[in-house]
């Protein structure tokens, strides 16, 4: 197989991501046809990429022998269905995190995928990112020993707006999750535990809505490590994305990505610019080398570095989460779902 | 009163500390009378000093009338009993945390002061460090909004002596203890609750001692902020004493103190020294300034910085987070005494 | 004119960055033929961009009516005459930095173009790089008030062959060229006089080849403002690129670039990963972004960023500092030529 | 000798920080007679310290038999005449910089104390600093490899009076001669040949009084070494005091000290606090640091760290950077006089 011919579905934000990263820094793969049911969307998309064919419903993909691999950019709702589809077809996926909001339905999908023997893949990017890949380096290569407390700082720089909180599944689907996928990827251990404390602190209208907008979660690993995850809604300085580590022999901490590295000094104070503002420039790397990877894990026939399984314990993970807040005690993750 | 006279109690670790402090960084002040069960070290601390009295019982400085405040620098559990000495003697009183292990102790010794109408000032040191003193006046200043969300990373070079571990009363009173009162200090609000995780990582023997030498401990403020403070009984780095405020106009973060500010690059990395290893270097100027704030206080009269009830909340805290730790749930404060 | 139609001479390292570059990162441009006298690598960098046409000669882009504009990557004395021909043919020009080795070859390119009428940029990718943009702007804006002094530091991770310093045209023209083009970006001011103080102390071969590999050139601005310039052909953590600049209203200064922005902390030291290692990874995005600059100056008929007078004058700043080391004095630059 | 007896000539800005630092930071030294022909502001700063005389002449202190080492902080042209009686009265002397203006009263001096066979002190505080410290201790340990390369910045926050700028001597020896001591210090090899390239940026008034207020000196070492010193009378963040040397095996640089190490974030940008404002903060442990070590070299019997000659090489170097400043062009040191 000399190129991958891609079929993708959903021209939104994160389809316009892909589209862009699969022209120029996706070695090996074609995109060939993007399917919305805004077609205009789809039409647009593909014209600026030179995408042979757009169309207004996902089948169209499905049906296409000539389209390799799938990838999912569709609203969460719609994924279960087209994983399904993709796998009867034989063609591989690359979804977008969560898979579903419901563990039945993501039980469906992963169950599809491994009958069908195709390769699955989740759009947990983050762990392509320069920082947490080298945190992740430093723990596999031993460089500060055996873990035993993780911080992840995990904050965006504004909440979404209402409409979508009100359907996003509240903040540990919509915004930890990415940070539940971080804490087992970098330790290379399970949570067991969670406990959760959560505040409205940000804007009275998403407590109104059913959500919290600030959050600590305690996590317990099966190694006996300890971790928190520190989420908010909003740091008004910017998009606040750090992990720190201690080891039994040493530490690692990352720090943000910054536009420059300038430092300027006045007679007030010493500062620099904000850092990249919101995920779009913070991960744009992520985005391009998860893809790269796809491509590669499906063109060598190699396991793909995010499975359907780390694209399901998140999940379980967040729906703990959720429930610690409300029963307010520590909640096993084997209270979910079997892990 | 032109100079203040005093006398201190216990000339072990932290006696010597403030009798070179009070020697030469804090003006107005003259250390007379310096008494220790263990004789020679008093005499070897007053002769270092040329401190005019040594004795081997605080009675001899309870009983001078030309003491007019004494320092309490000897084992806590003989800090109640002196506490009430000196408030009978109308002297007034520096000492150091914990006022005692157990609250009883604690209500006895501050009715005793209140009574006397002496002042009172509690050994919290770190409010005095230039970092942090610079997070509170950020607080104050309103610099970063109203606090949301506070992270205390308090970790020690190395665990004490087993034969400490075994006394002190369990890492909550040791060690978080000073972190509990960091967190009210800081943030300028009470904590309601807590729920605290732990774990010994770094040395089984330690658990064999009943205690704990890693911990997470999650914090709930009467303000609504959450908090969370990270022990550790080790980081091979060295002392590692930081703090991080998010705020809803912005957020404020502090490093740790090193012996220099040189960056090396090599082949293999760029690097520094690192940070001052223990509390000794890092407190340094700390334990300077509270003193100082300390004899100015009583001179001019004033209020002192740190109150009885600040060295007695932060008992209550410990009290709680053992409880939490026991019982695997939150605990509210006001289950340990009313505050 | 919708896509700008580009042919490129020279397939070699610099032709590989463009051609890439122009395939996925310069909107609006489509790079259509690449000569070299490489033949197969002209080919096999045109099969790797889907780019229609491969040449052994220059001559068969300049004859191409189809081809709006130039890029010259080919060896520094292929340089003038290419661009004469372009010029010619009405096409405009992107050429590699020097235009020429020496001035009247450049006096004779540029007349060509002035009387052409055709737009010329020189390849000071640099300017365009996000930490030396961010000074540039700070000093536009007035952010540190008006430049008193000036430092650039710029080293090199190792020395070239020594074949290549051999026919260089020394340390000035093919390193130090690239800070003299920023020291006037920057600082928005000429300068008029240079000194230099230069050494050998990296590898006595470099001086046997007649160049140096370690120097100091001084700077006079014709705004009053002073400068250094600090080169080393071997900095062994890697590429150093810095600039600092202090103005009577503040001062501005960058720090280098990093493959991330991990801190281990470990029980020798603190320490980080290396910087990025050399020019194509440091300033990958700068490379994109002149490109794309030039293909809108192009497109929207506006002047390009960087003029043939930009890449005239560091040649005889270069001249300028060689006449220095040479005299062991000031040399003023209007003793080379008219600036 | 348990305790050496000090007398201090000059009550002014310099002696109350040696005389506080006597007090408190130097152990096994006692300040017992201060002189200032300001008689109230010796009998003022003697009151403070508990200091037994106070007199308004040198004499008194040289004739005093008790006295074993005299502390020379007065105005620089009473510096010969007091380090020759001194001498002569065979005290040990620690000296403020410079020794002298002219070369002449330096050889002068300088004779007088080998004839004599008394200790010699000077006071390049700096080289007692934490961060230069241990940059030499890098340079002797082998840390960066062989220098190539040094960069010195100095920088004060603002001028001093007019009034001082007309008598000093000029800015290379009231505030470079500091630098150049600096320069020797870290590489440990002489400079044989500077070059100067200055200005008037600051303040008109500062040219009128025939200095200069922006400066850069090259240097040339022995060792083949090149340096730069880059000094301007105003640099509105506070006082900036760096260096960084590029070695054949790495590089080391340091950075400004903070009064404290807390970084804010705001919607606006990062930042933290200025730098500690001058000298007297900046460089408050250095000078308790050259105190202690010159009472250990003179206790000890052992040589002082920082000789006469230490103090003479440096006032060579500014006489050569003020002739090549006046005749643009490199100057030997050698020039001047031997060294």
């Amino acid at each position: 197989m000399t190129t991958l011919n891609l079929g993708m579905v959903g021209a939104g934000r994160i389809g316009q991501v892909h589209a862009a990263n699969l022209a120029a820094r996706v070695p090996g793969a074609r995109l060939v046809a993007i399917a919305d049911i805004a077609f205009e969307a789809a039409q647009k998309l593909a014209g600026q990429y030179n995408v042979s064919h757009a169309y207004d419903n996902p089948e169209a993909i499905l049906d296409d022998p000539a389209i390799d691999a799938v990838i999912v950019a569709s609203a969460t709702d719609t994924h279960p269905a087209i994983i399904e589809g993709a796998a009867a077809a034989g063609k591989h996926i690359f979804c977008e995190k969560p898979i579903a909001r419901s563990l039945a339905e993501i039980d469906g999908a992963l169950t599809a995928v491994d009958k069908a023997g195709v390769k699955l893949q989740i759009g947990f990017n983050r762990r392509f990112d320069a920082n947490f890949a080298r945190v992740r380096r430093a723990i596999v290569d031993g460089e500060i020993g055996q873990p035993h407390l993780l911080h992840i700082i995990s904050r965006d720089p504004g909440p979404p707006p209402l409409s979508y909180i009100r359907v996003s599944g509240g903040i540990f689907l919509d915004m930890t999750i990415h940070d539940f996928d971080m804490a087992r990827f970098l330790l290379g251990s399970e949570v067991v535990e969670v406990y959760t404390s959560g505040a409205v602190l940000v804007d009275p209208a998403i407590g109104e809505a059913g959500d919290i907008d600030t959050a600590l979660v305690l996590l317990t690993f099966a190694s006996g490590a300890l971790g928190v995850i520190d989420n908010s809604r909003r740091a008004v300085y910017g998009y606040d994305q750090r992990v720190e580590i201690l080891g039994s022999g040493g530490a690692i901490q990352t720090e943000n990505k910054y536009p420059n590295a300038a430092i300027i000094s006045t007679g007030d104070h010493i500062r620099r610019d904000l850092p990249l503002h919101f995920f779009l420039e913070r991960y744009a790397d992520s985005f391009a080398l998860e893809l790269a990877q796809f491509v590669e894990a499906v063109v060598h026939d190699r396991p793909t570095p995010v499975t359907g399984e780390d694209g399901r314990i998140p999940v379980v993970m967040a729906l703990a989460a959720a429930k610690s807040l409300h029963e307010k005690r520590p909640v096993r993750l084997d209270e979910i779902a079997p892990v």
